[in-house]
């Protein structure tokens, strides 16, 4: 693979034609939403010649072995055919070709040519299809525009990419007033919906009761209200965030391993993982990057999915022990390869791809697993089934899916979702400035809680009693707290006066310890609210939480200070406001916290 | 040692006199601060019969524990000695009890009994000499008040202490009206001072540049302004921490081992460990809990030592590693002992004791040291020469100075400062409400960064430069950041306007990665203040910092949100109020700052 990728960036850097990349600085920002998937975006062009960079050879690499996985062959056998289309034409004699949309309708085969536009941009990407990470899917799109594509698999939407793309530009579309096809032909609307459903059709059935934040791919969350339901997450609602298609996969699958030093892969049947190793139990809570990125959205906007506060659940995972797997698979690390050896990738045989920390990987005390069972059943499909890697204690996007290949390697995964997706930038950074090749890969999640009940803008019971001649108002409260690295839950800290005062929930799992803290707690508490609140009998009542985890870190106060333009990390202390209503009780007891 | 801890325990039940137990709720609040050496407290009783409590028998067994250490010998040898004065008296009796000041300075000597005083209370502590943690040093005060000796030791400041003495009372001074040698002995001052200088007078010499926080023992912390200009501090300003006084060690010293299947404990001398394991360097921040506890303070009273940012520093440890003389001297660990083996305990020649996480100790990739060398040279005596257990990325407390034995256990360490003190409460938690038992002893430390340069007051240029029609103005900013468990810093963010915007500091130590980052990165940045500042030419700014670490845990905003009453774990964003002063640049070079 590692010298597939050299050859294939130097062929890239050999043969790469001359025309104008179209570095966009506003490419990504202008892509469209992942909901709007027939918004086309409109592209400007610069007139600087093309210079390769690092990334644009990066990403060629990373395409190509993408294309592999997703294609299932090898590139040597694809080599020769890789030729991109080469010209001596000049910026602006190509700014000069245009093509009615006709014409364009007409190359859809490899034989025809394959033409896509992009924008008013028409490219000849026939010499690109073998390479293509996702591999022939691109013939869906030939004759059409690749803008609903891209709105989708929005791996796509980087300068890098465009820039790519720009290398096969051929020319530009008509413009409609001297097209005289464009009125029979301007909407595709239906022959791309179809596109897109038959990439999609295999995708599982779920759950009603998930709350969709996109259909293609899906991308639900638990109810808010459910979280707190059940300790372990049931599987048909355990959050789902798909990348891509959810692959159709035989149950007799196999992983291919690959390390440096080894002369050629290896691969091991699922049956014979199970077979040969013990298996364990290890609850995990796995928390996706953007959970509660609405929230942030709401106070300043961020690119991403909308999701709420349900892109975190709880399950058992059943696995076998990556650490021993790798080092009876791929033999004991060479003297070597000791220093350099730093990440572990994983494949997905849908196309997706990270990597974590081999420290994480190696650590015994890092239950890192390939897993097949979740909440003692087989593997759902929409969870990775029939085999996923889990990574306790780090970003979901660390625990590929239907993983399908597991390599040890000196650097990260050149996986677009490793790169150039799941970092943080500081607050004041647009997108531009946002440089993900300065930014660290998120893996360990910083501490995190939220209130589940009640939910915002419900109308709820504010108990009132009379308690040593003073007025104690009170509402019931319950929540989850988590953190990553394996770091426990020591506190979550509940206010009822906007974070005047503060008093402590009482923990589901309390006495919790550094280093395998896996799994979320759930807490409750008796919020005391103002004595000379809701004194009309009803009113707005404001509950905050926020957590301390075993190093004491604890969750930011605001969502300004804690802003990023991808709307990740949202850790700010969680806030719900909802309709009080006084109800007199007529007991005397205290309000029944244990652990204040 | 265990089974000397149950037994004590059991004579202590046994045998413990019926007096009332003077269990103060405001115990620990009204005791004196620690630089107030000669302020006495009163004394509240109560008429509660004395029940015997979990925590006063632990007490008793870590007192004890302590003893066998500080007075070098051997319980058993004490034990037929060790039997507490008994009384059938009833409290009221004891109470109608007066002693003069001068029949209890005749009690000096076992042979004469050893009376002490303790506010108004008379005290016959003979029998507790023998027991006493700090050994026969309590004779000092054989005749005195303790009260002075307490506020040094603040080891003493607890409710279960006091608990304790309260066994040995045997009635109150005469009222001082009452009492015809008030006048002559009402003064100890002279006495005590000298008493106390005993104690302290072989502590090493120190470098006048340290601000002292506290002589006796010696608390001093780095010059800020200090902390940035070196990345190793150097030993003469690495910041002191002593909780008791220095002792004089013989460089041919023996650390003795012991665990739960040892049949006897084992010595092994330092030169063994030299000459037997390989010595390894590891570069290591360690910074006190109370660091920055004076801002804290500043916003809310709390109680310890005024700690501005300079109770931190950084240094080269040389050492030998902890976990293979471990797996060498108490051999591997039984099956039975896997899961209950939980905790190294440290203690230290001169009394103190803390311990850490087994899993910490055992990790190979925890880098804790057996350590003999500081900065290459002999570890000096200030920082526990000739050896200390060095455990990064736990707060400093854990790295115990002086250390003479090590333990695996399956509970923390019974030492006061393991078990009430260094732990962290929720932020309206008063210090009768924060209870020790059910909070976690802190290990790792959260994300920290200060500014060191300006300092608070300082008068400092503002750069002023037209950069495209607009009107920059900087000011140069430095400063350090560390984050606890070997979390690196992948950030730190810097504004000018209040945190309302900002931009990255450049890193010293850019490319930080998660798990082995022990030592701070130094920060530098030139922080834009905004446009319409400083009109008059000169003003107030105020630069504010925040870091964010490997976890993208980062420091919360506010001293509110994170106040608790030891004034411990002081996160808050760091804030320095400065006097600008405009200073126009010819130049229109922009700010400088690369990383943003």
């Amino acid at each position: 693979m590692r010298r597939a990728q050299q050859q294939l960036a130097a062929t890239a850097t050999a043969t790469r034609p001359r025309f104008t990349a179209s570095l966009l600085t506003h490419a990504a920002a202008t892509a469209t939403p992942l909901l709007r998937p027939f918004t086309t975006t409109t592209q400007a062009r610069s007139s600087t010649p093309f210079q390769p960079t690092r990334r644009s050879l990066s990403l060629m690499a990373a395409l190509a072995a993408a294309s592999l996985l997703a294609a299932g062959t090898s590139y040597f056998a694809q080599e020769s055919k890789a030729q991109p289309a080469t010209t001596s034409e000049t910026d602006s004699a190509l700014a000069a070709k245009f093509f009615s949309r006709d014409e364009v309708r007409k190359h859809t085969s490899k034989e025809k040519r394959v033409w896509v536009t992009k924008g008013d941009g028409v490219y000849d990407i026939t010499e690109f299809v073998d390479v293509h990470p996702g591999g022939e899917r691109i013939l869906l799109a030939a004759g059409y525009s690749i803008d609903p594509f891209w709105a989708i698999f929005s791996v796509h939407n980087s300068a890098e990419t465009l820039e790519l793309l720009e290398e096969y530009r051929i020319g530009n579309l008509l413009p409609k007033d001297d097209d005289p096809s464009y009125n029979a032909l301007k909407d595709d609307t239906k022959a791309i919906t179809q596109a897109l459903e038959r990439l999609f059709k295999n995708d599982p059935v779920r759950d009603p009761q998930l709350m969709t934040r996109s259909e293609r791919p899906c991308n639900a969350e638990t109810p808010p209200e459910k979280l707190t339901d059940d300790f372990v997450t049931p599987n048909n609602l355990f959050f789902v965030r798909n990348h891509l298609p959810v692959p159709e996969m035989d149950a007799h699958v196999e992983i291919e391993f690959d390390a440096p030093w080894m002369p050629d892969t290896v691969k091991v049947s699922l049956e014979d993982l199970k077979r040969k190793y013990e298996h364990l139990d290890v609850m995990t809570t796995l928390q996706c990057a953007g959970n509660r990125r609405k929230e942030m959205h709401d106070a300043k906007p961020v690119k991403g999915l909308q999701w709420t506060q349900g892109a975190i659940s709880n399950a058992v995972w059943t696995g076998v022990p990556l650490k021993k797997v790798i080092e009876d698979v791929c033999g004991p690390i060479p003297k070597e390869y000791e220093d350099k050896l730093q990440h572990v990738h994983f494949h997905g045989a849908e196309g997706y791809g990270a990597s974590i920390p081999i420290a994480k990987a190696l650590d015994p005390r890092g239950d890192v697993l390939i897993t097949f069972k979740m909440n003692g059943t087989e593997l759902p499909r929409d969870h990775g089934g029939p085999v996923r890697a889990l990574v306790p204690g780090h970003v979901a996007a660390r625990s590929v899916k239907w993983v399908s290949k597991i390599t040890l390697a000196e650097d990260e995964s050149e996986s677009h979702w490793q790169r150039r997706d799941y970092k943080g930038f500081g607050p004041s950074k647009t997108l531009e400035e946002s440089k993900y090749e300065d930014s660290l890969s998120i893996q360990e999640m910083p501490v995190q809680s939220c209130i589940t009940v009640p939910q915002p803008g419900q109308v709820v019971d504010v108990n009132q009693r009379a308690v040593d001649s003073r007025d104690e108002k009170s509402v019931a409260v319950k929540g989850y707290a988590w953190s990553g690295g394996g770091r426990g839950i020591v506190r979550v800290d509940v206010s009822g006066d906007g974070g005047k005062t503060w008093i402590d929930a009482k923990l589901r799992r309390p006495g919790q310890q550094q280093g395998r803290e896996w799994a979320w707690t759930h807490w409750e508490a008796n919020v005391p609210i103002p004595e000379n609140s809701l004194n009309g009998g009803k009113g707005s009542v404001e509950i905050v939480c926020k957590a301390v985890d075993t190093s004491y870190n604890e969750q930011p106060e605001k969502m300004e200070s804690v802003y990023n333009v991808r709307g990740v990390l949202v850790s700010a202390w969680h806030r719900v406001k909802v309709e009080g209503i006084l109800k007199a009780m007529t007991d005397r007891t205290s309000n029944g916290n244990t652990n204040q």
